[in-house]
């Protein structure tokens, strides 16, 4: 069973921890190649990355693959994130964890800009 | 002459903010049906928000669209932002300053999260 993690800050702001969620049931919803798609937070949400982790591998995940929900390549994503998979790795050896490239990375945030600036914008 | 202003939270980390600097060049060299594509930050880097804006109106822009490069919908959306703007606005009544959604709010975050998740990924 394969599936995706997608890990995002997390926010004292529970309306911002909301919106990881509700991307989360839309990205399950949709034919994602994933048999299963959940997400976790780094800090000041629930899960954590270890118990979403913990989570899949018990609905029976072999391979996992983590996907930071984070602009920048800062230290979250190429530290804290890699430090909080590294115990689970360690108990579950059989378990395949990876980490792909943060949200920023993709070429597609070009078009993204793109097509909110084109929107009916708010006059202040 | 019309602009388009990103706006980043901006990071003690340099190459965090170079990221952004570099979509933006990304942005400006594409076909994006603005005449003039820069960048501004909150805080930690530069320009600022209100700096950002002056050097838009400096090279001749009557209207800016600023487009709000956060995941989040949070307070520094919601609030930090539009409260950086209104001064300059006041100052600057001839110029349109429309603020349009936040990047979270794109419909490609999905397809972006997707994409990404069928990279090849790095085995801890």
């Amino acid at each position: 069973m394969r599936s995706l993690l997608i890990v995002a800050h997390g926010s004292r702001r529970q309306a911002s921890n909301e919106e990881v969620r509700y991307l989360t049931k839309i990205i399950s919803a949709v034919n994602s190649g994933f048999d299963d798609v959940d997400c976790a937070f780094l800090e000041l949400a629930n899960p954590t990355i270890p118990e979403g982790l913990e989570n899949s591998i018990k609905r029976g995940a072999q391979e996992i693959v983590v996907m930071p929900y984070f602009l920048a390549a800062g230290r979250h994503v190429a530290e804290d994130i890699p430090d909080e998979i590294a115990p689970v790795q360690d108990r579950h050896r059989g378990v395949n964890i990876n980490v792909v490239p943060h949200l920023g990375a993709s070429t597609m945030m070009t078009t993204a800009i793109l097509e909110l600036a084109s929107k009916t914008s708010t006059a202040l």
